[in-house]
């Protein structure tokens, strides 16, 4: 395994405040899944009445977890509802073994908590291919029982790393008709060790009261622009998963409420971005804004193309203004581009305009944009109104050594 | 300018022994394009009768050159004809001078070597966005026409370089009817220097026999699955090309003949290779095999997913046998797969059997095959009989230096 002990340079300051939402209680545990000295198991449990929705990897390889969430998702919706998740074991291509797992750890949260089975959901994150040593997790259901706690969501959001140098998390209150609607999130994603890969495991909780359809519809229309928004390396989990719970503690209705809609979205990409800047050896966080294509689908496949060129990550390491392969990025991404109507930005400067570089240009300029450790791209395509943002890191020589290393 | 100054340790010993190929005669020169001390420009004539077929890059920003010569592809086909290239300069993103550069040097070499300007075909390639000094290429035609000599392909080999580290050249002889055809062929590609990108550019000469039509068809054909089958980062040139040239002086018509159309594929084949073998810091030369796909499409589909994927390219840089990321690349492709049929290799190894961890399976044998120069990973969907080949390279520290290397 890989020892990554440097922080990542873009890490926020501190983990953040976060408020503890009604309804939702975590406990954690070092059950010993794989990784000595350290908490890798997290139980949250949801009073009776919460909705849940969610969004998943949608890797035709994905793990048994996922599976079993995505099948769950459809199911029962009245009573309490749990979410465990384990760090350390994927529980991916472990054929039908990885199957009985989740039923054997499922069915152990139901009888411990009192909850019904087909509203348990789990995740599993870390090395693919080795049998989930589900009794390890099992025997330490009662003290995850016992433990509840409404403010240990930051343990929560540490237990649930796996090469990550920093726990994430993010929140926000909303003032809905006189009252305080509060949302906390945590997340994990993108350091990385030999077998794994990088997974993204994102849960969200809300007081919220929210009907499961209308939250669902919000989260999968929110996913859209922040976690798949962003990209470390073009590679997809088969364990990625985002799970947003509303217990309605709050009493306040938020179906269609833009309010609402709007601090989730803001709590979704903040957590996106935390993952962006944990990237594997990443020194710079990169906004990648594309306008003027034709549709938003056509400027998304664009901005992910420039986001996932290695020739256009390696030049922003070296701080390089290399708008030549941007230009390349763009031609090879499949969706129209005219040549002679194509502009690029580096930061606020203007390099070039309408297929030539722009007159007054001078190097120099967008070379100092490229010092920093905020990196904007812009592309304006002149055909039309669609637009998209993504986010990306640098292509590091950190990134190669993490992922380069041999396991011993 | 990045300074490259070693040879890729995956590099042949030798430029090969080319054949002379009646009706085909070379030159260079030091026309000063951009690189200093050093051939930047070569120009081969074809004789009357010759036939051109070609394949080009299908970016959307492709550059002045490539649009001309696919114009003159479907032209005129009975004259003499010519190919002059440029290295230095890309004549990428010049907007309407770029178009009067290539207007002004394929009208001097038509006035200077007697050929029609339908019928002579240009690239360029090195520095995007920068005007190409036509003037300094057709300042030395005069010589370029004098000098010309059929036995002069590795110095065209070389004149054609950027960042490449070593010369590229293929041959093959074919007995059809008790008469020889003989076919030579040079590709450059794949060092790069800011701001450029890797370009390939690929000249192949034969004095069989062919009609355009059938010419076309052929190096279609074998186009995608020898240079379209290859991938060093995913980046696409914006002014990738092909030019196949048949002159037919050897009297043999080689027009559905399927010994010609194996040794055409060898050599494009071997080419192909070779460029991946130049691949920015590239030490280990990779083969994907995808067999049991449902078309050969899906197949190709999943190939590249895993070729291109930065998690594997560095987890053969560091000789890890990691299976757990092919199972992730296959997944994440967006063809069909079925987690609990796939099958995987590593060199003879079989490593993991219809979605599980072969039995009797030991890393160690795995990991000798990683040590190796040639890497083969194999993967068996067990759908169907859909069956992809492309090649690859590693993604080392070599590359990060190279591309993240600041123009001073």
């Amino acid at each position: 395994m890989a020892t990554i002990t440097k922080v990542s340079p873009l890490a926020p300051a501190a983990f953040p405040d976060l408020p503890v939402i009604d309804g939702v209680t975590f406990a954690t545990m070092a059950a010993g899944v794989k990784y000595q000295g350290r908490t890798d198991v997290m139980l949250a449990l949801l009073a009776p009445g919460t909705t849940v929705a969610g969004v998943f990897t949608k890797s035709s390889t994905r793990a048994a977890p996922v599976l079993d969430c995505q099948a769950k998702l459809g199911g029962p919706s009245d009573g309490a509802a749990a979410i465990l998740v384990n760090s350390g074991n994927a529980n991916a291509f472990t054929g039908k073994g990885g199957v009985a797992a989740v039923e054997a750890i499922t069915a152990a949260v139901a009888q411990t908590c009192g909850v019904e089975q087909g509203r348990v959901f789990t995740s599993s994150t870390g090395v693919i291919g080795e049998p989930l040593p589900a009794e390890r997790i099992t025997a330490v259901l009662d003290r995850l029982h016992q433990d509840q706690n409404p403010d240990q969501i930051e343990a929560a959001a540490q237990a649930i790393m796996t090469t990550d140098t920093f726990p994430k998390g993010a929140m926000a209150l909303v003032e809905i008709d006189g009252k305080t609607v509060s949302i906390a999130g945590i997340a994990k994603g993108s350091g990385m060790i030999a077998p794994n890969m990088a997974t993204m495991l994102v849960y969200i909780f809300t007081d919220a009261v929210a009907s499961q359809n209308a939250l669902q519809a919000m989260v999968t229309r929110h996913a859209d622009r922040t976690f798949n928004s962003i990209t470390v390396d073009s590679d997809t989990s088969t364990s990625d998963t985002l799970l947003v719970a509303a217990t309605g503690a709050s009493g306040v209705s938020v179906d269609g409420n833009a309010a609402f809609e709007a601090a989730l979205h803001g709590v979704m990409q903040n957590l996106a971005h935390q993952v962006v800047k944990d990237g594997e050896g990443a020194t710079k966080f990169v906004e990648i804004n594309v306008t003027g294509a034709t549709t938003n689908a056509d400027a998304k496949t664009h901005a992910m193309a420039i986001a996932n060129s290695p020739l256009i990550k390696t030049a922003i390491a070296g701080e390089d203004p290399n708008w030549g392969r941007v230009v390349m990025a763009v031609g090879k991404s499949g969706a129209p581009a005219d040549r002679d109507l194509l502009s690029i930005r580096f930061g606020d400067i203007e390099v070039a305009t309408k297929g030539f570089v722009s007159p007054g240009y001078a190097e120099a300029d967008a070379a100092a944009h490229m010092k920093g450790t905020d990196i904007r791209i812009g592309v304006d395509l002149g055909m039309g109104t669609g637009a998209s943002t993504v986010w990306t890191c640098d292509l590091t020589h950190g990134y190669i050594e993490i992922n380069a290393d041999y396991r011993s």
